[in-house]
């Protein structure tokens, strides 16, 4: 499916951010981009953008991006960018001869709502909005936002003083041609070149359905209030995203969140962020190994500290859209490297304090067990799906092993340590294979 | 698609092999339940089975194994057993409206067969039969097959006497209920109540087609010297399937092999076989951390043993379709045990001998990186697909790392195997990681 982007207006409530609305970073990323990159996961590669207001800065950015993703990126320049928003629709006209998407470049928005549109079946003559019905969601600026009247899946009545509505517009659609028909003809008819206009007179005929997207994301960024809200909303959802353990959920998430916020505005990437957190473990496991508890104590706060970062690598990466396998799974690899050298230090600091071999056994089995817990639960996933998993109710992730690690050391109680993460983590192993016969 | 199984023969030339021929079991598995379980691997859960000779003990063998496999088995009598296969078939007349597998009890084949003529288009009236157009394939039996001659993908004549022929009868069948018109007919005009000879009227009128099955494996277990080819190509089929290193290939499989042949006797189980492999494993591990040499050395043997066996419980599963993905996973972690505990006693052996902290790190190094490696060779299966795994040269799989074990062993070098298993399973790990990231 084809999809129109509006990026015409001025957008001067939001002149702190840029000069240049539509390429406003947000956590690094211009508002296009975030428009575009999540249209295109929601299944579109065919992209029209409507310029106006420095619409040369817009159109060399827009070149640019459509190389980087490899998508097309159609500019269409409409010289009337002060006047309604309707009129940058109409320049569209004679590219769009098929049903497509209607966005909004300062509308950020989860693409599950771009697949609830694209999949709706839209008859002939007929266009469709995505309708907000949550009338407490806290992303809405009730002063500015466009109210609708719904009434059985089909829009009655649109506009921002209406005192009867029922949701609000979220400036998503999917239409058909008709709806440069009912542009025109509103304005012919009552002089009104606003998009709200097109989609009344549709609505008085019943061609305007309402899709409900009650609960999905969406945002309009209008000024440097609603800037701080979506903030905040993409943070949030770096959260709601992960299968976190009890330690990464209530400790190491909200300070990786802090973090990765600020890291957003350089150009480190997030495989970058994994080698740092790596270097640092490292950093640990070397201070354990010294001897001593000040540089025990020491290395227990950095392993800690290095399991924060470790969260960021994912966070920043969602944030910039660099989500990528290759990343997930140099991780991954990393950090069973970080642990297994985390374990020898402290193995090796154990057995300075008391040279005996029953150090260095349950060493390396606390070593063989966190290896084994993260082969199984990667076969785990993979071969017995994820129904099982839930029974399982400790994860005994990575986030608990390095805060036991943190505070045994800080504890200073070495020995003892690795004896519980030895036994803890070699009975789970164990326990998984039972489970799996049973459940294979 | 439902499957018709002539099993009603007396099969007097194998009687040294067991009274009634559909159960005289190869591996461990009779002769029936092999055909029957190789064509639900094609896709098939419906069966009708002929029964003849001693065709009480068939049946109850059959109402078992119905309910084992969780499938439908229907039993046919044909109380004339004794004359040509044909009677047999026309038995079964009133059960088959439909299209269906025709296949004979004493005849093995690869699954593939089966699905290659479910998938092929029979127009009404038609039947297939699968054609040997190898000549000189190894598993035939010059003096007894049934010859055929094809021309253009359809059946010209067929029958044991021909002269002009260019393929074999592998008495696999797709047939329409045409199949019983023609058994008829051919008995009213000629008096012949041979399948050949329904087959042969059916060709003459061209809607008898052949399917082409050459390079896959058949063969008709009809008698000792048959029975004795079936085995071998049975055990020549584990070679194959596996993604054997060189060490697998050229010294553990020859050996695991023989030792399978004579495991499938018993009743012991795969996952059985595994847990023995994996406490001589630690048995070897016992014997490398008791010091001296004599130790070591029995403990390499030991350890190269249990290499061996550990090849042996996917062969038995294979041989008895026993083969389960729990299985596979149960395998794959204690192995990883085993490869840390054989590393560790060698890294105590070494210590005791050498107590310098050098040797504990390069030990630490051994054990991390093959774990790792097993570690990365998972989910680089997973995430970067086959296509780059050509690319690496070496596996470096578990089959040479624990041959450089026992050569370590047997030589007296334990330090020097450690430090070899160190440096090349870490870089190897390494090497993975730089090549996905190009790849990915």
């Amino acid at each position: 499916m084809q999809c129109l982007i509006i990026a015409a207006g001025k957008g001067h409530r939001l002149r702190s951010k840029g000069d240049s609305k539509p390429i406003i970073p947000i956590f690094g990323i211009p508002l296009i981009e975030r428009v575009i990159r999540c249209a295109q996961e929601g299944g579109v590669d065919d992209f029209f953008v409507v310029t106006g207001y420095q619409g040369e800065r817009v159109r060399v950015f827009l070149h640019h991006l459509a190389d980087r993703l490899g998508i097309r990126i159609t500019p269409i320049v409409n010289e009337d960018w002060e006047k309604e928003n309707g009129l940058s629709v109409l320049k569209a006209r004679d590219c769009l001869r098929e049903p497509f998407l209607l966005l909004m470049a300062d509308h950020l928005f989860d693409p599950s709502i771009v697949r609830k549109l694209i999949e709706l079946p839209l008859a002939d003559g007929e266009i469709a909005l995505g309708v907000d019905g949550n009338r407490s969601n806290p992303l809405i600026d009730l002063e500015d936002v466009t109210r609708v009247k719904t009434e059985g899946g089909k829009i009655r009545d649109i506009g921002k003083n209406l005192k009867d509505y029922n949701g609000f517009d979220t400036g998503l659609f999917v239409c058909t041609p008709a709806i440069f028909d009912a542009l025109e003809r509103c304005e012919k008819e009552t002089g009104d070149t606003s998009l709200s206009g097109a989609v009344r007179g549709l609505a008085s005929s019943g061609r305007a359905n309402a899709v409900d997207i009650n609960g999905h994301f969406w945002i309009d960024v209008d000024d440097p209030e609603a800037f701080r809200r979506a903030e905040n909303a993409l943070l949030d959802h770096l959260r709601g995203k992960t299968h976190d353990g009890p330690v990464a959920r209530f400790l190491n998430r909200p300070l990786s969140i802090r973090i990765s916020r600020q890291l957003v505005n350089y150009s480190i990437t997030p495989n970058q962020i994994s080698l740092i957190s790596f270097l640092f473990s490292m950093l640990a496991a070397g201070l354990f190994s010294l001897g001593g508890y000040p540089a025990l104590f020491w290395g227990g706060v950095l392993a800690q500290f290095a399991s924060v970062i470790d969260g960021c690598d994912g966070e920043v990466a969602r944030l910039k859209f660099q989500t990528s396998d290759y990343g997930k799974w140099l991780d991954a690899v990393l950090d069973r490297y970080a642990d297994a050298f985390l374990l020898f230090g402290l193995t090796w600091h154990a057995y300075v304090d008391r040279t005996e071999g029953l150090v260095l056994f349950v060493g390396f089995l606390a070593i063989i067990g966190s290896f084994l817990l993260s082969y199984t639960a990667d076969k785990y996933d993979h071969l017995m799906g994820r129904q099982i998993r839930q029974g399982i109710g400790l994860r005994l992730g990575r986030d608990i092993r390095v805060f036991i690690i943190f505070l045994g050391a800080v504890l200073h109680l070495p020995f003892w340590t690795l004896l519980v993460i030895a036994v803890t983590m070699n009975l789970e192993t164990i326990r998984r294979l039972v489970i799996c016969r049973d459940h294979g």
